[in-house]
């Protein structure tokens, strides 16, 4: 059953290159379609289209396959193109003609923007509170370890004294960052889509604040036309605030990777957390870390992705969208499992004694040397260029007393004030 | 004069290639430095670096370079790598030694990173409201325009009536959207790196939190590492706003480039906004458009190019970092040129009269058709297979006389509400 | 079974996000492990790592399991993590310890490495088949259709005359420019990277140049370096030309869905290849032309992806790189899906006769009226100014009877001599 | 003077808009224009539309500009747009009538393009040439430190006995592959456009098969849409091609910027090659490198900018593409100096004595242990057991006298037969 088969015969590769991996995708959001169909069965009987039995029908109905989605017993049989024609079918399966009436004044664009739109938001309200957890992981861990020192690295040469807990709690204020993008993804979803049938509203007099309050969003998205577009926007927005959280993600990962190299040897992780190899038996691999780079690059290119679909097409629907679902769909999910596994194998970290009188260190404190000259009344230049020599000549003594006072150094890595820094969720009413 | 020079012949052509376009890049954030190492010299008075005389020294000099950098005649000599460089050398020219011992308790990095900063921050303020100017035309323009009926499309194909104010105040709608994340960028640039020095902070006692006051930066970024990694971080995240503003903005000028076309013929623009052909005398083409969509999608692939700079580096300052700077600068001054013209341009637009009698809108109306069936009691999937059956037959007679009343349908553009939903720009304190 | 299990217990939620999908997209490579396990026993005997009695015996064995994958009997249970696990553990099972033999002097990474070689191999040869497929349906309608008059735009606005036959024949030949980089890609994989084993060779005395010719790889990747360095480039390599191909497949769906337009109205296709909707019954709209287009602007994003996961990244083999084969596969797939799609579409197109007398085609002639009085010796510039003051006094009269004769143009479309620029496909010896 | 200017006044702003920066490209394809103008006169002349007096004036004023081009004292005044237009003046100011005349026929359309697969055909040659050197230089370091071993890494953990024989030609073999796409890219835009005028041809009948040999051309872009799309598709294929060879440099950058860290210590440069820090003294930076790396990474975010702007873009011209010219020049001239700059730096590098008794080397060999066992008798998997036994023990003792003996191993470089896979350059005929 399609919704707009005429009855003519439809080529059967041309079906499944048309319909894709809808049925499996849509799963995702059966939950959400049914939550909006009930929002738009009680407008429409508001609004004098469906009388109170078939309402209550609907409702009925509806709360059935709730419960079948929320208990795993729901899929799309092969005879669906999608989520929406299984219900509708469903429906009117079981109560008849009123099964048929819920699609009054909505379109199927409307149906799956609406649902998206849903799924988007619980998604991101997912993503930010395991990105909260995470980043409280890293302050933990940068309380823990704020005493152990760390070579800090410029061009990837050694260059000044930095510390474990300077490094941790580096990642998680950068986080911070990272959700404010959420929040602007959660702002563009969080508006109303439904009513704009197939972009072009209808003339039913449906009541969009009722949905729009009906189903929690913080308003509507007004114009039809706008809503319609809502379709892609989304998408971009969204991948563009998962691949900068995945950005943070994926360069942690890579100082991990890189700590772990025996010429670093910073740190190390439990047997449980790295993989061996299949030809040399020492090896004590980072294969999680790895894969949280990999996956989170990957997450990163998705933006590319829905702008590369979506650009230059005119305004109004166009059926490339359907593609729009699957990757954010699966980027979403693996934006979750890398959060949690992230977060559960960071706090199996190691972090090892590193012994900075090993000869590569040794300069690692010059800046300290001059900064003392400089207290002592000489200029910066000339300090510098006194300690310059001292490196040149091989006389150059460190000296590793100096205490780092400033807010954000290693001295006082202000974590108190960067956990304040964590913005709070966006609210619906 | 390089300042970590040290005395060994440097090949030329190695020069050109790690100075690249600096010199000329940086006019751009001159004046931003300048207020940045004047707020620096106020801080190192307060903590007992410099004295009285020296901050006054220091103070008269930058503010001779601000004059010169607002009235054009700073300019940066080629025997100087950047502009950091020239006021240092300036400073110390005029004033010896104090003009050196401004660098204390900062690095370049920290001193670029600031300026930047700063002018980011001015950047966004100042295309936010120039976004906002645009929003206000468009809206005007709906009102102007919002009996005028448009054929709406989907697929490319002639679907349902809409109409010039609904088209205008799509573009309106979404272009709040694109100010979400402009504020989430600006967010992300409203925090004060400085004091983070080489990415590693400094054994100096600095007072970063009068620099961030000085300065006016909402608050600190704490971590001296997260600071430096804002390098990039910020790069991003504007590209990314930019990026979201400018496929609106491209969008938009697709539209008006496809409506342009006599197969559509719904708008044209004055001569003055119209080129010609080199070889057919009757062309009138729409090249401005042509170019506000074709520069988007080039500022749409910014982010792509400042991703690909950065991922993958380890943490702490890489040189590569330097490359991010001249393309992002050249893409706000295009993004500000962008809504200049657009802004002017969309305001001479001619709306034109579209018949709706012409054959090929004849089916605009089905929907409302099927409607009035719904209205007098039938379900809808049986009045769409009545309407579908009358317009196979040829029976079909378009009814243009229904209202659509809801909001956000082209009976109820809700001007008002959408105008109330344009983002406050984020303040500083 | 995990090749490198170590007796330690992992995590299961780490083993499943270690594995990933790898058990169902590594179906599509078992039959080329296979058959380089064959060239690789075989080899394994030759320098007497291997008798004679356990080569057949692997050799029997993999013949079965080559069955298997061909009769598609084959599958990767839930405890194996990969393909190669799989078989070998199979050959173990059956054939004892000479099925754990023939993992000497191969490491899992030159393994994956071959499989996926060969893999591409067969897939660009099997797309370059299909696109001449193509390329010749194309030839052979711009034949069909030679006399046909299309309206020709630049700027989206009526320029000068075209022709059905100058369209479908264009893009034939930008499809000859698409293979000469699926060639340029198809010479990136047509090289033996079997015995670099784990990124760096071993120490048996392995005969490269043997399993090179058994596999008829044109060449060795010689250095074992660059032989796994290949994985990465080859990806990028191959989704560069099939990103190319499917901008060309894609411009044209884009240029499809255009004149189905009714604003256009140029073309039409059967109803089997129009979709309708789920509220306007009297839409046929060319959904199968827009999942072209989105899929193939889908696939030119490909090779961001690519990029993302592999850049910056040291050489040495790193775990990131699983992650590149399952989108490849499926981009693989869909171009495959999409090539046979089109081409069947394509040849049911239905040609509209256009009116060129219509008032919206008017000045499509007014180069050709220059033209003439050139030929009557004026310089084109002054005949360019005469004509451009009859349009605009509005006495212009079109002279539609102009031959366009020169190679290439509407007149003489040179099908021959562009059938003849399709590359020959590169051969193995 | 603009050549579609009919009189009407048109905002300054807009023009500075619409003309970008074409002034100023435009000088590097002056030479080229120049050269296609010269083979599209004697075109005409041979078709009978200029004169032999007419064609020696063109011949002569081209002469002079061509000579005005290579000595650089051609610039293009602000009163013009672009080239074409400057040289069109200088003709008719010299020659009056004549000037006009050589427009016959043409397009700026085709004159762009012309010039530019002119251009784009001379700087592949000189890349390819460039590129060779620099695949010589590596070949060369090989066979000079073959014998020098270096720690092999996979996920960069210490893994195999490498060289810098090996590493050095790793890189000079995938530079290889870089090639096949350069030729590929050749080949696109080896192909004569001329004629094509604004992209459907002319009712001249002029003769494309002359300009085509007179211009060095290996084949006509017959089809003349295509030969307009090929605007567009170049520079997506070079940008393509140039970003191959960008990732396989950029990869190198990255090797010798971790392996110059004080923790890897393999490798260092002379001072000329580093630069210093504005706060450390001690620092030896590896900015050139790092510049290489991010100048690298930024080319390979250019083939993304070219397919954004030309993505989704019906057939015919538009005038966005006039946007993918600068960036393409600019990332061919760095490309150019990028190669120059990286095979003079890398033939300055120094290369250490690395001790492979420290400690964090100990494992490198435990599969050459394993394989001794193998040569013994045993399986792999049960020597693989056994040595991974005495590694867990503590009681594994390396044995690094095994010999590497088969083909592009570190024992056998096959350096000649690398370097006879080279590629030849593509010719004309």
């Amino acid at each position: 059953m399609k919704l707009w088969d005429k009855g003519i015969s439809i080529d059967k590769k041309i079906e499944q290159f048309t319909v894709g991996n809808d049925r499996e995708v849509d799963l995702h959001i059966a939950k959400y379609d049914v939550r909006a169909s009930m929002a738009h069965a009680k407008m429409l009987h508001n609004i004098g289209i469906l009388d109170a039995s078939e309402l209550e029908q609907l409702q009925t109905g509806l709360k059935v396959l709730a419960e079948d989605i929320s208990e795993g017993t729901f899929y799309i049989d092969a005879q669906f193109e999608d989520v929406h024609s299984k219900i509708e079918f469903e429906l009117t399966k079981q109560y008849g003609e009123v099964g048929k009436k819920i699609h009054t004044a909505r379109s199927r664009n409307d149906q799956v923007l609406v649902a998206l739109q849903l799924y988007y938001k619980d998604s991101l309200n997912l993503i930010q509170d395991k990105t909260e957890a995470f980043f409280n992981s890293l302050l933990k861990l940068a309380e823990t370890h704020k005493e152990q020192v760390l070579p800090g690295y410029t061009h990837l040469q050694v260059a000044m004294p930095s510390s474990f807990g300077l490094w941790f709690s580096a990642y998680a204020e950068l986080l911070v960052d990272d959700v404010y993008l959420l929040n602007a993804a959660f702002k563009t979803v969080d508006q109303n889509p439904l009513g704009s049938a197939a972009g072009y509203g209808s003339s039913f007099n449906i009541d969009r604040e009722f949905t729009t309050k009906e189903l929690q969003f913080a308003t509507l998205k007004y114009n039809v036309v706008a809503a319609q577009m809502a379709r892609g926007k989304s998408e971009r927005t969204l991948s563009m605030a998962l691949g900068s959280l995945c950005n943070t993600l994926s360069r942690f990962a890579m100082d991990i990777c890189l700590y772990m190299s025996q010429n670093f040897g910073f740190i190390s992780f439990p047997d449980e957390l790295t993989t061996g190899s299949s030809i040399m038996p020492h090896k004590k691999n980072p294969d999680v870390f790895e894969l949280i780079r990999g996956k989170c690059n990957k997450i990163q290119a998705l933006q590319t992705e829905m702008l590369l679909i979506t650009n230059n097409l005119p305004s109004g629907y166009h059926r490339d969208y359907q593609l729009l679902k699957e990757h954010m769909i699966i980027a979403i999910n693996d934006v979750v499992d890398i959060l949690d596994i992230f977060d559960y194998a960071i706090q199996q970290i190691e972090v090892k004694t590193i012994d900075l009188n090993d000869e590569k260190y040794q300069y690692l404190f010059t800046v300290d040397n001059i900064n003392t000259l400089v207290e002592e009344g000489m200029s910066f230049r000339e300090a510098y260029q006194i300690i310059g020599k001292q490196v040149q000549d091989g006389t150059y003594e460190p000296d590793r007393s100096k205490q780092h006072t400033h807010a954000g150094s290693i001295g006082d890595l202000c974590l108190e004030q960067i956990k304040a820094k964590f913005p709070k969720r966006e609210k619906h009413p």
